[in-house]
């Protein structure tokens, strides 16, 4: 099954409600699923399903559907990511639980639909404005494609926040076997919702705070919970990292290379581990810190100019020992490449 | 003059060709002031100015003119901001020298007029897709909204990039005598612009690169060009900083505050200094990592969460060094916080 | 049970599938309906229901849904009619049937929530370009509301043909006793349709004809179906026209006062009848001419400026034995304004 | 001088102040002539040319401009032009001078880019809501093309009513030479326009009359208006009528053809005549009423299936003695087909 399939199919099995959305590839394959299935008697729940005429029109329609405790997603690719800005600044005000999918293309602009990780920055550091936080995951297997849906209504309910699947153009449209995930609990916590006016107006859902106190004390409430994120929700993985000297630092696509180069380099006997940060927001900073107190030294493997790159030195605090390797345009650098930094480094200590 | 006037005239001054934006509050007074100047024989250059339909129509206008070499500006706030991002992107692709104004208004969503400094990373690192980087310029007088318009046009046509002007509520709004700067030679460096197809089509400016090694060769231009500019673009100021045991790490508004909480506690013999980046991106991490070298504690003193402070933190790379005060909604801290946090640092010391 | 609620209820029975519209006074109740029926397991062959952005993506959706075969309605008041015209033009060329309902407001521009029959021409003569015609029912009672979706439907399908339901603020608003119509067979011929490509597409709908010839002889066929469905499908309802020396002739809202008024005025011994035209496109010419072959008079009695008027004149061709009386601005004629006309004209004779 | 290219130094000529359109063929020559000339010192009043996002968008612009008095100009063929509808209702209540030109093209739908009259109903009865009445002149001749945006900016201002050129695809394409009109006088009524708030806010244009009384008493006034226009500004052109028995009756670029058709007919002794509206509305029918007197006959010949026809047979009121020829889809009828039909209502006599 292809990664966006599993996607699609990972988001119906966590009782996904609504999905709005303007086709683009290279995440096309999840809307055609999803089509494909809706009206399905085996997804009664899926009861919404629409093409929109744009990206702005998308969000917006995914704020109003969240709004009343339904289980909504959508999914983009870099250009249809940005026209969703102001929408999801709007959402992380009103606090709303949804997925955003991005599937990365490459380059600014129009690009291409190779694999990049240039939209890093704009998911985790939040592309629209007023501050805001974004929960960020970062598959890198078909297997997390089919399995994020279900762990990201999780997380979104349980904060009500906004989560980004962050994926690439890689992971969209390989093909490997999955074991779908556990389907969620029927009932998330909605008991904030809108779901029609009562005599009392229990629910109201908005971003206006026309008094200063009242917004700071808002945003203020927004950052206590930010910060509960990140100390509750961070995810890594680490693979052969306890006795490395070079700690590869990677994610998604760029991380199975990575891998790939440990087992390589390991064989050689070269004391090389991984660090996979899972969640981009919040970012993992604590495991890696401590990685960083037993004095290894780290190479961020990127498919960027660097961006994961800032949040690894605010961890590391020593830029000496942060060294830095990328491909851009869509393209993939090579084992021999990477394994050439790693010897560099190691010899440079 | 109030410093939306006061940026107005500047843009004027230097030359402005076209506007084109929705408007907004807290900016509104830019295209006011605009609006009255426009058909003026004082003016003959200024040739059009739009209302649009919406921020996205604004930027793509922008775009357009923008492409035949004019002098091109467009101001909003936050949310106007964010619905920019996807042209913002295309515009990095493209190369394309213009000014965006952005006076941070409060909060995510819709927040309110107040003055805040939320937008920072929304301007600094790229709210659009692709990892692209703006020139972004912390005006934190009514006389540098004055001149600003005019170093951006040269910075902008100087490299061939988009330069925003991160002001705020508060900045747009105060009122200061200023001295305008001197007018903007007549020619900028234009050769690339499209102006007409001809027989040879030289000029083609575009988005796409459906090849990854056209793509990577782009955007590694890109990068290079990046890099020049924070090698040579990075600007900054410094307030009694040589002897100084806590620096006040500063920007816009809040850099005001911070001058006057200087002068109060130089008064009473406290070692206290300011450094204000004049440039959020390139971000001045030389002169603030020398200061570091040195010693120095570091009080990242920002209206949001804690933006700013994350680039401090990678130039500091020592956060036991480096302190945050922050107010939000709106409002600012007062002096006797500030002077607090700064007593509490030194004793911790 | 209010008139557009009995018009909601007749689309769902005859087996209504999806409906697109921006809700607009005094067509609201339409949508209200539908939206509180939309997901009943009364109705699963009601598949979609969206308030859109606006109405010239409503009609571009009922055009989307409308060419698969399924059975679409919109609604709409005047404002949003008009909006839809470039729409209905392509319709009519593709030869897509559905339902269009406009409940007429008063007067043009924003107008008011006031019954008017303003809307005629445009409804009749085509208000998008290019010379086509839609089939226009007039109701004239809260049965007839719900009866005539079932109708519409009916007429739509066999003659591949837009049908707009021309309702007035009064009827949509007006509690009458009704019965329900029978349903329609669950199949409608669809063979044209637009259901998935497939290796042979045989269904292309399209209404771009580049060849001056090809466009001639669709334009020609289209033709061909206005002249049959003008000779096949005219209705048209007499009340004591038979003896009438003065025979009104009125629709919708309007006819009902002219009933009343015969009623009253033959007690009185007076000679009067009532024509009233069901269909107004194509308009029962033909009943009409026998009535004037026979020598009688005739008052159209509409709430506009005189738009039936033109078509009874055309179909009477004695313009001195054809009266007018309206009133405007949402208000109806008194019953003696009327009777006040029928005497000028009878003594006038 | 291409038809269009007339039309559009036509424009100029009269003064134009501000063109707002999306361009289409066949109109496309207006907007890039006009264009060409913007900022020409040639054309100091012609202060706003935009291209519009859609022709919704230019429609409400031209609302805009020409609220504040300025001559405002759009153009655009059919499928634009029922996207205008809605604004040309709107500014039918607000009573706006301003000139739509829609250059005809054929068929429904996209059709072709060939010369149709069917948007004779559109233009004529009101493809919008509400009864209003739009001032349509027929031009025949690239000199027309050039003298009517004058006479329309004259009668549009007289009557504070929005203009229709209808145009055809031939009519905007053909050369011929032409003599400029006399200018415009530089000062029309404009006592009526919104120039800037005042303390007394003595000028308010608006569409919304909430109060049926009001309302009703606004459409009376269009009423009275509209009744004023058809009694002093209905033109049109007779040839040859005098002795005829049979006259032509047609418009625009068919009614050359007639004049032809004419001239051949009666070099061999046939006596034909050719009458030629030169307003569409108000349509002439009195002078055509006092040909009907004299006994005679009548083809009309007209670019789609029967739409001026049907004020032909209003006016002549004996259908017995109208005939119809035409041709469809961008195609003209040849003479000989015109003369056939002649010959056979002469011998039917």
């Amino acid at each position: 099954m292809k990664g966006n399939e599993a996607l699609a199919y990972g988001a119906l099995i966590s009782g996904l409600n609504a999905y709005f959305a303007y086709p683009i590839t290279p995440s096309s394959e999840i809307p055609e699923t999803l089509a494909r299935e809706f009206g399905s008697p085996e997804h009664p729940e899926f009861r919404a399903y629409l093409q929109t005429s744009s990206e702005v029109e998308a969000i917006n329609m995914v704020i109003g559907a969240a709004s009343t405790g339904a289980r909504t997603m959508t999914a983009t690719s870099g250009p249809g990511f940005s026209l969703m800005q102001e929408g999801l600044s709007y959402a992380a005000a009103m606090e709303l639980p949804f997925i955003v999918v991005d599937v990365n293309r490459a380059g600014p602009g129009l690009g291409n639909l190779g694999p990049e990780q240039s939209d890093y920055f704009q998911a985790t550091k939040g592309g629209g404005h007023g501050g805001y936080r974004n929960i960020v995951l970062a598959p890198n297997s078909v297997q997390e494609m089919a399995s994020f849906p279900s762990l990201g209504f999780s997380l979104a309910f349980k904060h009500r926040n906004p989560v980004v699947i962050l994926a690439d153009a890689f992971l969209g449209q390989i093909k490997e076997d999955i074991e779908f995930p556990e389907i969620l609990p029927d009932q998330l916590e909605t008991s904030w919702a809108t779901t029609g006016a009562t005599p009392e107006r229990r629910h109201l859902l908005l971003s206006l705070h026309l008094d200063f106190e009242d917004q700071a004390s808002h945003t203020e409430q927004l950052g206590r919970k930010y910060a509960k994120i990140e100390k509750t929700e961070a995810r890594s993985e680490e693979y052969m990292t306890e006795d490395a000297e070079i700690v590869l630092v990677s994610y998604g696509i760029a991380s199975r290379l990575c891998r790939h180069v440990t087992n390589q380099m390991r064989s050689a006997g070269t004391k090389v581990g991984l660090f996979r940060p899972i969640t981009l927001s919040p970012f993992p900073s604590g495991p890696l810190r401590n990685l960083a107190d037993d004095g290894k030294k780290f190479i961020v493997v990127e498919l960027n100019m660097g961006q994961m790159l800032e949040d690894v030195r605010v961890a590391v605090e020593d830029s000496t020992r942060v060294g830095f390797a990328n491909r851009l345009g869509g393209l993939l650098p090579s084992s021999k490449e990477i394994a050439e930094k790693v010897e560099t480094m190691r010899i440079g200590n």
